[in-house]
Formats: C-alpha cells, structure tokens, sequence
C-alpha cells in the first residue's frame, strides 16, 4: 500500500515545525536550530559553501556563523508529507536587496523527540 | 513509535534505483530519468541553474539537456532509510576536469508503480 499524501494533520505539524525553523534562522536563535536538526551522525546539511555530515559539524557551523544579515523571505514552498512521519519542505529564498535565488531543501522526519530535519540542501540558483 | 531507519532491504533497493538512475543521467537515457521522477504535479527539482515544479516542468528540462559532458563521480554517498518507504540519497560529485564539488540530493519514496525520485536538488558549491 503506498504512502498516504498530504495527510491535512501531518502538513500542519511540519509546517509548523518548518515556520518555526524559519523564525529561529533569520533571529539567529541557534538553541532552536540545534533542537530542529537531527542529533545523529546520519544527518547531512549541503549550505551555500559547505558540505556537512553529523549532527556536531552542523552544530559547530551554527555556532560561528555571522548572525546579520538572516533577513529574507521565502517564495514558492513545497511541503509534500508523506505517510504519517516524513515531509519534505523544498523553497525558494531571496535576502533583501540581494537578487540572487536561494533555494532550501529539507527533509523532516518525525523522531522519539519531535519533527526534526534530517538531511538538508541549500543553495543559490546560478544565473 | 519511530520509524525504523537503514532496514537492510530497504536500503538496498534504494541503492540499486539510485545507481540505476545515475547509469541513466551519465548515459542520458531520458526515458530512464523520465521513469525514475515521481509523475506527480508536486514534484520538485531544483537544478544548479533552474528550479522546476511538477513532472512536466522536469521532463521538458530533461528533452532539451546538452547530452555531452555528463560524466562524473560521486563521492560521500549517505543513503538513510526511514521506515519501508523512505529514503534520502546527498551525494557529493565531480566532473573530469572540473574542480567544482556538486551536491545532488534526492527524496526516494516507495510508490504503487516503483521507487521514485519525489524531491531533488542539485547544485555547486562555492568557493
């Protein structure tokens, strides 16, 4: 029997989990980033200029990573759950006077503790 | 209860459609790209120069690609499953001749008509 898609309940708890990633990463609130990511050595983050696997790496990203600047706003999202307890969230970005197109995937996956993102990809689209 | 991450099987499969599909991309057998994306409008494929929604946006990207030049080799494979249906593959790749390090991550899910890409994202690194 394949996934069931879109249950209305499952959308609504990723998208809540989804907003309040957002919320945290232009506030910069790394407590929150940190408790979003899966805390796992699977867990893989590609950013703009970096490739990172493991939950201490991403951690140790975070934790220099200059905090202005997080300002943008998010266009065209994609959340997609399927079954009861995996999600993705695929959406564009812009900063603002920035006309670049960024773009972040993540993958939410429902844990013990909580939704969680357990594998992401962000990038700028090249011209 | 969580789901089960890496069954053995599961990954398994996973691995042989992944591989099946990245034989297809070097090759550019389109009808084995065509196949293996998920023919649904909530599709999503953001590719280091575009972002495309729903199947047909991907295939009609896919009829028009450069079919030269596509070889290359992955490095850093993280294929995780998450439960019997799931699975997301981030890999790192490179082009001969190219110092650029690529990312192609995908969201596998398991559908009545066979595993399929459901989520995409693909991108270079910078410098």
């Amino acid at each position: 029997m394949a996934l069931e898609l879109d249950r209305p309940d499952v959308v609504a708890e990723v998208k809540a989990a989804f907003l309040r990633y957002e919320k945290a990463l232009v506030e910069n609130d790394v407590t929150v980033l940190d408790e979003l990511f899966w805390n796992d050595e699977r867990v893989v983050r590609y950013g703009a200029g970096e490739n990172l696997y493991g939950y201490r790496q991403i951690a140790a990203f975070r934790a220099q990573r200059p905090s202005k600047g997080l300002q943008r706003e998010l266009h065209n999202t994609v959340i997609t759950a399927h079954g009861d307890d995996l999600a993705t969230a695929w959406t564009e970005f812009r900063r603002p006077g920035n006309p670049r197109i960024g773009r972040q995937s993540q993958v939410w996956a429902r844990r013990p503790e909580g939704w969680r993102v357990v594998a992401a990809h962000v990038s700028f689209m090249e011209e």
